[in-house]
């Protein structure tokens, strides 16, 4: 088992194989069993199959081809909306108009999420995870009609593995874990730690390709730049509030 | 394969049995063999073996008793320290002090704590989530001693299962999934989807213990009030602040 864990890969091309119905709802329920907030199940999956569907979205996940094509798209969401309608419905106040709601629920969508994907492997399948969805939120958001209460948190595209890709680096598990309490990193820690990432040949033509001096250049410059972090903050907060998240406090 | 998934359970009572540092590095190395956001592995992990920690965090999990019953207490944080103090020492500009960056990093945690959850519940062993991690944020990063850019967002307790406990339900799947579009819930969806949870014995009977008149009046009420739901997600923010996430914007 451990080994399955250790192989996988992220799998970006897919074959023109389709995911049966019958596959997919399996699936996602084997995902529905997994730990959630005292079982209120705060999320919702939204499934794209249709080609116009997925032409609609691909340009807010920039384009990604994945997006168009891939068999099967998944929007996980965090949802309050259904529980907020049956505690109308029977009686009940509900108090998920926060920050704290919609975390919980966010944490939820994601978990449900990560045992899909690794249902989805354990047959064979490849998934590759979109974190454009948190980018820009309020166009998914409107293509897929969420309605208040409603936030996709990670978008997934699942198919067939039509490539064999080499696996990344991973950073060492001690740069990872602490033990009783968290140790910071000297600077000599965090060059002994970055080493093998910094050495790594396809992170070198990175560097080079880009006519950086550093790896971390790459990320700061190019991949995860200041300006963009900060658009996608606010844009990202802006679409939690008008989903009426953020009411109190 | 997807009978593991089904038949799973969470875990809160563990047998005096422990884990060795060698099983539990092999599933952490697995778990960090997951998804996760350009590869910058924007997440940490503490272990909590030592009994004297266990009792300092005890009282801020409201003195759940599988804090200090299991063998193993693991606390997954967005930790965006490592990442920026690797660029600071390569001449490269960080901008990770926002919203968007904290809420990458939580979503990279989760998936890592999630796919430990399945290696170790492959290997016999059993999880609790812990919520409260977000409720009392701040007393948790500071009996953990953690740094600016770092948020515990999941807590798990880990151990060999000493109990056998009912699965609690899940609502039927079409109460998740969306086909292509979101389909919102009219009055007669709602009584549908929630009459197998509301007629089930153990939920009739939280609604008699707590002499209230709906199930959905023990959430509301009780579990997760708007009083708590605030005064959380005002903790949480002002931790997530403090923590450097909010700079911007």
């Amino acid at each position: 088992m451990q080994d399955f864990f250790k192989n996988r890969r992220t799998i970006r091309k897919y074959t023109d194989r389709d995911i049966s119905d019958e596959l997919l709802n399996e699936l996602l329920e084997a995902s529905f069993r997994s730990s959630n907030t005292g079982n209120m199940q705060l999320y919702s999956v939204v499934v794209t199959r249709d080609a116009e569907m997925k032409k609609k979205m691909a340009p807010f996940h920039f384009n990604q081809p994945m997006v168009t094509q891939a068999p099967v798209v998944l929007t996980f969401c965090a949802d309050c909306n259904r529980f907020v309608k049956w505690c109308n419905q029977r009686n009940a106040d509900p108090g998920f108009d926060n920050f704290q709601s919609f975390f919980t629920a966010s944490i939820d969508a994601v978990i449900a999420a990560q045992t899909f994907c690794t249902a989805a492997e354990s047959v064979g399948l490849g998934i590759c995870y979109l974190g454009t969805v948190t980018y820009l939120t309020q166009p998914i958001i409107d293509v897929l009609k969420l309605p208040e209460y409603v936030v996709p948190v990670v978008t997934l595209t699942v198919g067939y593995p039509d490539h064999h890709p080499d696996q990344p680096e991973r950073l060492p598990s001690e740069a990872i874990v602490h033990q009783e309490t968290y140790h910071d990193y000297r600077p000599e820690d965090i060059d002994r730690l970055y080493l093998e990432k910094e050495n790594r040949e396809a992170n070198r033509n990175y560097v080079e390709e880009n006519n950086k001096e550093t790896l971390a250049q790459v990320f700061t410059d190019i991949r995860y730049t200041r300006k963009n972090n900060e658009t996608f903050s606010e844009s990202f907060l802006d679409a939690i509030k008008k989903q009426g998240f953020m009411k109190c406090p």
